[in-house]
């Protein structure tokens, strides 16, 4: 696509919000020349933040609300009584096709509910899943689901495996992605039901990616396979055991280069090392996480993403827009309904 | 306990065995003067090690046998064709009151079954749970299942709870360990069925523990908890996944070190920082996985332990036999059976 793209802001949701987002879509509309901006959110509070970025101000559209979803929001109250909270409105910008993505650094249980909601499901997907792209020490993969569902079945899992597939083609740029399922060892006698089940589901060879079997979770840091499905219940876990971990390690790292003056000297020679390290692990690069699966885009931020990190995080819903995500995962969708259609229509005869 | 400690020692287990092995008993020796060992495995391979030590060999007894459990074994072909294995035979020493403990680096499937075949469970205990200890911010926390259970239920978790606290209460010296139970987010409506019922049970004030709720991923690292308690499938590749993360961090920090050359004299200042932090992160010291809720001390050292790490994993069966591990599990358990037994009675009246 090209000319039109539009993206719907939720210019209230994130710790702090409206500042980091008007930064981020500062630093969007550079990378992105030919985006518009709609901003939805607190009008006397969003316009003197534009009326300092006079090219921003040019290609953005106030939407004003004075309603936004609290950070502590029950998703179910989020859903009742938001319907005029700017996450609300600018995920209708998407559904009513004024937008073509929609990104908000807000309560995420909310933004779930209510793009669930308002966009409801592609074609051939039961649930969404939290997709996001994690460091691995031969470039980057893709996992999900990383909180969506705490229980999902082998048909889940199996979408999950499409819906990473075609996020890994098209913001990776691998032809035919490989996919691992995450279980407890590599053997096929590992596991319970429903991992054996989704393994003989994803071993399916027409399917437009390249089954790996299981893998366990040292193979995301070693980068083993593109994309990595779990359910979102180890998987959310898991994304924050590592990203513990980092924080761990990261304060070992500064305690032993504090530990002795000779270290200090050490540590300030090599800071030029350090830079470059905090920059290959710095969270915010990569910031956003989609919800995949939706008949719509919507890109989370993290909720103490600054504008840089926000900036990114507009950029993952621009590479899916660009892309075509959701219609390739339509089709690739239809396409398994329809062999499968015949296969069941032949072993019944 | 005094005098009268015997360590049973599955002399063929592991990537490197025998020699991890007696080289592990050489440095245990000498951190516990008043321990015996029972070498289970081939004399031939035995005798010569055992001759260049003359100290261990005076501690020691080799138990001939020329059959051990292949690495990659099945856990129920072991079993069966397993009964002369070395490891078998170990865990018999323990069984037959011979040994107070057995320690082996061999097959884990294989020896969590031997183990439970053998030993069977402590009163009040229906399954077993793999902990291990974690390095954290703050010390260590203690962390189970590991990958004995791939579905467990709430009463399952109940009991996790108590074993892990008596391990940290005697390993870690802790009276009152604090307990977490991990989950997607710390709110009471977040998780599935299974963990709201798990943390109804370990709110129940009687237990010898602090009970504190739900916690994260991310509460590892920081060490928000004495111990962290999970089903054995999400906590198996959390641990995996935390193993992962150091070693890619490692990696990075290696890469940033070699970018230039005046980062390569940097590191060569640090050196003692980086011995510093590599001692902290050594996954040596934490070798040492306990097999929990078996009527009988079993300790798995990690395959590829060299003789340090062997060390440490007796290290493990020692403090657990020194501080009575089983009893006081056995006592807590059958207290809380009789008080749960009583307000079922006052109940039903």
């Amino acid at each position: 696509m090209n000319g039109n793209l539009t993206i719907a802001l939720d210019a209230m949701g994130g710790d702090n919000a409206p500042e980091i987002v008007i930064k981020g879509a500062a630093i969007a509309r550079v990378r992105y020349p030919d985006a518009k901006f709609l901003l939805f959110g607190d009008h006397a509070r969003l316009r003197p933040l534009l009326d300092r970025n006079a090219k921003l101000a040019a290609v953005s559209t106030i939407h004003h609300t004075d309603q936004y979803v609290a950070a502590d929001e029950k998703p179910s109250i989020a859903l009742r009584k938001g319907r005029e909270s700017s996450m609300q409105l600018a995920i209708n910008a998407v559904r009513d096709g004024d937008a073509q993505c929609i990104i908000s650094a807000g309560n995420t249980g909310a933004l779930m509910a209510m793009s669930k909601v308002t966009l409801r499901m592609l074609p051939g997907i039961d649930r969404p899943a939290i997709c996001a792209l994690c460091p691995t020490r031969i470039g980057e993969s893709a996992m999900l689901d990383l909180g969506a569902n705490i229980e999902c079945d082998a048909n889940n899992l199996l979408q999950f495996g499409v819906l990473g597939a075609a996020y890994a083609r098209t913001l990776l740029g691998i032809e035919r992605p490989t996919v691992g399922l995450l279980n407890v060892g590599e053997e096929d006698i590992k596991g319970g039901d429903v991992v054996k089940q989704a393994a003989a589901l994803l071993r399916d060879p027409t399917l437009p990616l390249e089954f790996r079997g299981f893998v366990e979770g040292n193979d995301i840091g070693a980068g083993s396979v593109n994309v990595f499905v779990i359910d979102g219940f180890a998987g959310n876990l898991m994304l924050k055991s590592i990203e513990g971990t980092v924080q761990l390690y990261s304060e070992y790292l500064r305690q032993a280069f504090r530990s002795s003056w000779s270290s200090r000297i050490a540590g300030f020679l090599a800071r030029s090392a350090f830079k470059r390290l905090k920059a290959r692990i710095d969270p915010r690069r990569y910031n956003g996480a989609t919800f995949l699966g939706l008949n719509g885009i919507v890109v989370k931020s993290h909720g103490s993403a600054d504008g840089f990190g926000f900036a990114n995080a507009i950029g993952v819903g621009v590479d899916m827009v660009k892309n075509g995500l959701n219609d390739i995962v339509t089709r690739e969708m239809a396409s398994y309904a329809e062999r499968h259609g015949e296969q069941d229509k032949a072993l019944a005869n």
